[in-house]
């Protein structure tokens, strides 16, 4: 059965009713359940152990960094893929050992650099030739040796959107073949690097698997001239990416079936495989719960505005990112809307001609599928409070974030005390 | 001379030098001139002046929504355009009067009608007819009679990027002509309403005059049928949307001639006229300053990467924004780089093939033009802390917002207890 879903015609997540949350919660509001994010765990665990001798699944912080979800996954056993100081801070914090952690992201600043190596972590997935000579010396200024992976630009399409797609070699991302030989041969030979570790990452939200077999087929290739050159490859950190269906036109993508292609690139490999789905286990499991604030009718269509913005969920103006958007009342869906947030923006459209029941002003609507990049990518934009976050587990429910005031908004200003 | 500008070899913001302030700031940080602010509302107002002989600049919050940069113009007389309970709370905090406030926005709440009534603001925009019945029935329940205006849709283009085009008529915003009249002849009856102004907004950042021309045209026409049914126009806001320039290749627009066409559309008008500049007051006034990271070379082009990302400034990403890029060292741009962010996203990238001197590793780059919508669009992604803000006045400068730390975004979160 899905988490989300309606009974006796009213939207339920798990065994709670929407309206009801709302009533205690107000609006807008991000709702995650509890078991849905279990099961995509799970899935994606499962898929990979009936495979893989070892691997290590690092959950994408960037998609969700609420530390009651971390904190969840980090209890099934999930690592952590963090991309800034503070996403490793709290990782740490939130109960993943250090040593499932791994470091990514094209701009770590020596202090960030610092902090890995201080606390041990799996990985630091190396993005340029300089950030490897500078990781190398903070090792060494610490007399420690750290385990890093070059991460390689296999120059393949993802064929997603083009701001989500990172593999190609115009893109800021990893290094190109030649190069990453080149430095492999010289980083090896370091005091502070233990450089047995390759990463690729090409993209997010991608619904074929060819992309995923390609890149995996290069990085294979590169593994093997490696090992011509004595350079063995321990670790292969395969990267994200794994989309999940936001509009039921799409075809889903089988966590079995991406293993497969994971095992088979890697078949003659013996070492150890790491994850770092973001998406995959998180975007099903939350939804943004809004009250509808007026039903504008205009000349052609009516306008359903709802008490959620752009800044609440930025993917559909920021990326054109369809979402599924439902009555938590269900009834028949004989009406069209152009369901649109308060913001004084064109872009602040949640969904353009969607079918809806008659809607009343008050009346609740769900955006599905926005338990990643959500809640993590939400500003204050004209003011606008960030929302609340609420978790469900079976029969109850739990607030994880209050909702923000004005006077939190504020608190980080100051009068000008003039220097 | 400009505000921002190099003396001695080094970028300066009036009298102090941009470094200074770094290093005792920390980076990336926003940095404000007042001088350049205070020119621009003076430029603006004096245009005004010149030709209109009642007239109100309401300041756009949500261009950037810092108490001390409101209490400055605050200072100089500007009232505000609020868009939001909370801009419109934050408004009067900082000193605006209520009468100089104006509420626009698609969606405004119950409760943030209720509160534009109880303040006696200025002017609310009504952007539905679904809008005026609530307005009217909360205003008659409190016995007072509100200043509102019809925002109509001219169904002008605006020629601007589409996600800040609002005024065509596919757009949620507005009310269409012959709507209008009819709304104007229900309300102006009613006892709640007050219902004496007309609205418009066509979009925003427009560098030509002619969508203003028509747009006014075609409002003054209409004020024109309605005086003929006896209905009489005592305000018109004429909305924002002054273009800024952000490349040098553009063209500035200049206020005197956008007051020019203001007083000829509006030549037998002798009601108030109310303006909502945001970005013309306030972009030149402001710029990122982010420290370099990292210098990438890649195949054939090298990348520049910055401790600020797409997270402290979005309009790149979010509107493929052109923003001038200098380094604060002065130097000759002999070299080409792409100007990136640390983001884990290929959109999260201000610069493509720009020139700049020989950059190192600590140069510090300023990022021009980005005092609206800058800070005001920032967001947490990647757990990145919302940067720091700073004022200047002449040889000193003051703190107007504080660096956020990982213990300020949590602390909202909460371990859940399961109700």
């Amino acid at each position: 059965m899905n988490a989300f879903d309606y009974q006796n015609g009213e939207m339920f997540v798990d065994s709670l009713a929407v309206s009801e949350i709302a009533k205690s919660v107000g609006t807008p509001f991000y709702i995650y359940s509890q078991s849905e994010i279990c099961n995509c765990f799970n899935a994606f665990e499962k898929a990979a152990k009936k495979r893989l001798k070892d691997f290590l699944i690092c959950f994408a912080i960037k998609s969700n960094a609420n530390p009651a979800i971390l904190k969840l996954l980090a209890s099934m056993g999930a690592g952590a893929d963090v991309v800034s100081k503070e996403e490793l801070l709290l990782a740490l914090k939130s109960g993943i050992a250090a040593n499932k952690i791994v470091f990514s992201g094209v701009g770590k600043t020596e202090e960030e650099l610092a902090l890995a190596v201080e606390h041990d972590i799996r990985q630091v997935n190396i993005e340029s030739e300089e950030e490897a000579a500078t990781l190398n010396e903070i090792a060494v200024s610490k007399g420690k040796k750290i385990k890093a992976a070059i991460r390689i630009n296999p120059d393949v399409d993802a064929h997603t959107h083009q701001k989500i797609t990172t593999g190609k070699k115009e893109n800021k991302f990893g290094i190109n073949w030649e190069k990453a030989l080149n430095l492999y041969q010289i980083f090896s030979k370091s005091n502070g690097l233990d450089l047995s570790g390759i990463d690729l990452h090409i993209g997010s939200q991608l619904l074929e698997l060819t992309p995923f077999e390609q890149a995996f087929k290069r990085t294979s290739e590169l593994i093997r001239l490696l090992k011509e050159h004595s350079i063995k490859i321990q670790t292969i950190d395969v990267g994200g990416g794994l989309g999940v269906v936001y509009n039921e036109k799409d075809a889903p993508v089988d966590p079995d079936t991406y293993m497969q292609i994971v095992h088979d690139a890697f078949a003659d490999f013996d070492g150890s495989i790491i994850f770092e789905p973001g998406r995959f286990l998180l975007a099903s499991g939350g939804a943004l719960i809004a009250r509808t604030v007026r039903i504008k009718k205009a000349d052609e269509k009516n306008f359903l505005v709802l008490d959620a913005g752009m800044n609440d969920l930025i993917r559909p103006a920021m990326y054109d990112a369809y979402h599924e958007i439902l009555s938590v009342k269900a009834g028949v869906c004989d009406q069209t809307y152009d369901i649109v947030g308060p913001i004084c923006e064109s872009s602040d459209i949640f969904g353009k001609d969607r079918r809806l029941p008659l809607m009343d002003e008050g009346d609740l609507v769900i955006v599905k599928t926005a338990g990643a990049y959500g809640f993590s990518m939400a500003s204050n934009y004209n003011c606008r409070p960030l929302c609340a976050e609420v978790l469900v587990h079976k029969n109850r429910y739990a607030l994880i974030r209050r909702r923000q005031t004005l006077e939190n908004m504020l608190f980080l200003t100051r009068e000008p005390e003039w220097l």
